[in-house]
């Protein structure tokens, strides 16, 4: 491929398989939804979960952020995991230990009866069984709601990545890998009920090694 | 304002000022760029230093991901900090405490005279004084650096954030806020040698609270 929108020009060994994109949006939380508005760049974050072959993104019916989307304009959803900086004997080849992805195409919007189930499966992808332990959406929850769904096609995506240390120092010098992590603190509540089972799972899921 | 690029079309109650920005880009470590390329979004993860009244960014002059940046085309550098996940009592409640920003405008080449000192800039906003740590640069390393700098004017960049508790539960439930931050390991490395002042300055600096 030469397509600069889908191929690596630099640096293919650091292209990565679907296993990549599946990571790197299973563990962003938050996305970026890119578009073009009039000629121009136009980028939001966004949460997004990823629910098998689709990325799913939602908003409010109010969110101007969202309705190109919606209506078909094409985007590029773009998540990256830092997971450390690179100390290197010179400044030159200093460098960050990450993953990457970008997944590209048009959204659809999931239809009414089954977007009760998508809003589940966004929840439930953050917070795992946490839909259970709340009350059933209403009609007009459903409907203030839009949710997008990007299908993950065989080739609509680039993953890249970096690991390891930097190349070998020249001199007697000290070099090496700072790693960067998302980390979770405690749950923050006036409540003196237990926390949640969804929440004490979200916390382990997310544990440092 | 009117503009859907430049506004906040929902929820102006969110919006943030300047010093929003500048804590964004300060602590966000890796931003995006988006631009358009035959009509079509492109985006790309990178490294990002705010200096001052500027954004910058940099990457290998082969590298086409910048090419069109390099090329004056309008660009937009978007970051974000996830500070939590809001936990409600109904998942249509259900949130993130985040600080985001958007910087839009046209990229300049740093010129070659000034390029060696905005790299410096660069490693040093990463990893406080990590340049007087390191070898000078070559002219030749230099050259092979393509530096652009993104103003930051009064008017061409959106800053928004939430933060705080989900509103007050109807019933008796546990809701709260799980805080989210980036936090860093312990440095590793081949090396006996100490660890350089610059990286345990980087650790101290991102310490979790």
């Amino acid at each position: 491929m030469t397509d600069p929108l889908s191929s690596l020009t630099r640096k293919p060994d650091r292209g990565g398989d679907r296993h990549l994109v599946d990571a790197v949006f299973d563990e962003c939380v938050v996305a970026t939804v890119s578009t073009v508005l009039d000629g121009q760049p136009w980028v939001v974050p966004v949460l997004v979960v990823r629910d098998g072959d689709r990325l799913l993104i939602h908003g409010s019916t109010g969110a101007g952020a969202l309705r190109q989307a919606a209506a078909g304009a094409p985007v590029a959803i773009s998540a990256f995991l830092l997971d450390g900086i690179v100390v290197a004997e010179r400044q030159f080849d200093h460098s960050a230990n990450y993953r990457s992805a970008v997944v590209r195409g048009a959204c659809r919007p999931v239809v009414t009866e089954e977007r009760a189930a998508a809003l589940d499966a966004f929840t439930d992808a953050l917070l795992p069984g946490r839909p259970a332990e709340c009350p059933p959406h209403t009609a007009s929850e459903v409907a203030a709601t839009v949710v997008l769904e990007l299908p993950i096609t065989d080739d609509n995506w680039v993953a890249k990545q970096r690991s390891g240390p930097p190349g070998a120092p020249e001199s007697d010098v000290w070099t090496g890998v700072v790693p960067v992590r998302q980390s979770l603190g405690s749950p923050q509540s006036d409540s003196t009920l237990p926390v949640p089972a969804s929440v004490t799972g979200f916390l382990d899921r997310h544990e440092l090694p």
